[in-house]
């Protein structure tokens, strides 16, 4: 718990450091050993894919992906998607007889959905030039204050089990717990935002759009991280690496925002959360 | 061979009629109805996943792909992606028993690479308002002439097996006659769309650029070919259907599509092959 706890705090210290005092590519660089790392667990660790050129070329194109949304165009995105879809068909056409197209196949859905989804924190940040740092505080409060509430809730009250065969661990009393907590940390963070900064340089952020948009979140943050527990309980390991002590690797950590963090991205496109 | 020609004859002229004396649009809902089809052969008929949820939502998401590039903004595709990995994952937590990651990781695959590659003859003709019409013609010329001059020129002078372990009956010969025949036909086609077209309503076309563009996307060809032959190979079925007599399945007919045309795509974004 001790080791879990300083984690957290030096994981937050350096998620401050690089969206208050560090330029905005730097978001994106630090995603990009965020995926690249996470696709090495997901293939590497859990032994799912032995072909180093697959790995190679899936951790490359992760690592690419939080660069997809810099410019207007979709064309650079659309040439390294082919292109890695090229090096794939080649590795299977070369070593058809030892690589199955399944393993090829799940290299490719793997590093195509998780780092796009953790992208999209760089992506937000891109998304508002005034409210493009509170959007990704919003997009890694929503989920890990939903992990964190599942977590000590579930811990003192849990009773009944969520799910037993994926997540012995998770209760509903849990999840309930995570919901309400990052329902009302986002809030506080927007109520927050809104005192300090916004009453000085202008703009009202909408607290009820917020909330509502938390409470969207905070269950699919649970879908994320049951998905991840799929994965390794098919894959028959227990975390995804040790990068983080306290917390296990790093998809261990980021997965819950498999599809929370993507639709945050998407519903601030169409509803800004400050006006 | 009469069924295959005569199967052949009809696909031409329905080709012909959609891109000629149809309204554009017609022809993305032909491609999404030619998507469709592709994954139900690649999803049933290679008996690879049986989860009827996740196989409606991936033939659901494969015919939105000719539509994707319709508008200006990256969202509406973003979103469908989004809709449907939220649904996978929901239906793999679902039914995390019996459905494994690796099934629904590969109909995640194959539902983009293969619909979004056969798509790009949709967004071809909505790349350029003058010349869409004969960029079409190219991405279907280019793959389906080298599969036609590789089958004959294989047949009759085909002496040195290509890769045996997965298409017995491609031969050396075959690929080089098929690269040949398809850069001839390309360059044909072009210099024909200068006399019967340009000629009368202004415009050059390239013919060497068409050339080396035909040079490069033939060999891809062959590779999504073989690409589908190994999928094939290793699902243990013969063609991927029957729809197309002497042909296969739908599958059979588009999988050369699945690197040439979206390389012919995004080359014309940068290089326009008419001036």
């Amino acid at each position: 718990m001790k080791s879990r706890i300083l984690t957290g705090i030096v994981g937050a210290a350096l998620v401050f450091v690089v969206l208050l005092f560090l330029p905005p590519i730097v978001l994106n660089f630090a995603m990009a050993v965020i995926c690249a790392l996470a696709m090495y667990e997901l293939l590497v660790t859990t032994h799912h894919v032995t072909h180093r050129g697959v790995l190679a070329a899936s951790i490359l194109f992760s690592a690419c992906t939080p660069f997809f949304m810099l410019g207007e165009s979709r064309m650079p995105a659309f040439m390294l998607l082919l292109g890695y879809v090229t090096v794939l068909v080649l590795f299977q056409i070369i070593c058809h007889q030892s690589l199955k197209v399944e393993h090829t196949a799940f290299a490719f859905c793997m590093s195509l959905i998780f780092p796009v989804a953790f992208s999209c924190l760089a992506y937000l940040r891109g998304a508002s030039e005034r409210d493009g740092i509170f959007y990704v505080f919003l997009g890694l409060i929503m989920p890990w204050m939903c992990d964190m509430g599942a977590y000590f809730v579930g811990t003192f009250f849990g009773r009944t089990k969520l799910c037993p065969g994926i997540s012995p661990k998770k209760t509903v009393e849990g999840l309930v717990g995570g919901v309400v907590v990052s329902v009302g940390s986002s809030v506080l963070a927007a109520w927050l935002y809104q005192i300090l900064w916004l009453n000085s340089h202008g703009g009202t952020v909408s607290l009820w759009q917020v909330a509502l948009l938390s409470l969207l979140c905070a269950p699919l943050s649970v879908m994320g991280d049951l998905f991840a527990s799929i994965i390794k309980r098919q894959c028959q390991v227990k975390d995804f690496g040790h990068i983080m002590p306290g917390h296990g690797g790093i998809m261990d950590r980021f997965d819950s925002l498999l599809l929370a963090v993507p639709l945050l991205y998407i519903v601030v496109q169409y509803f800004p959360l400050v006006y």
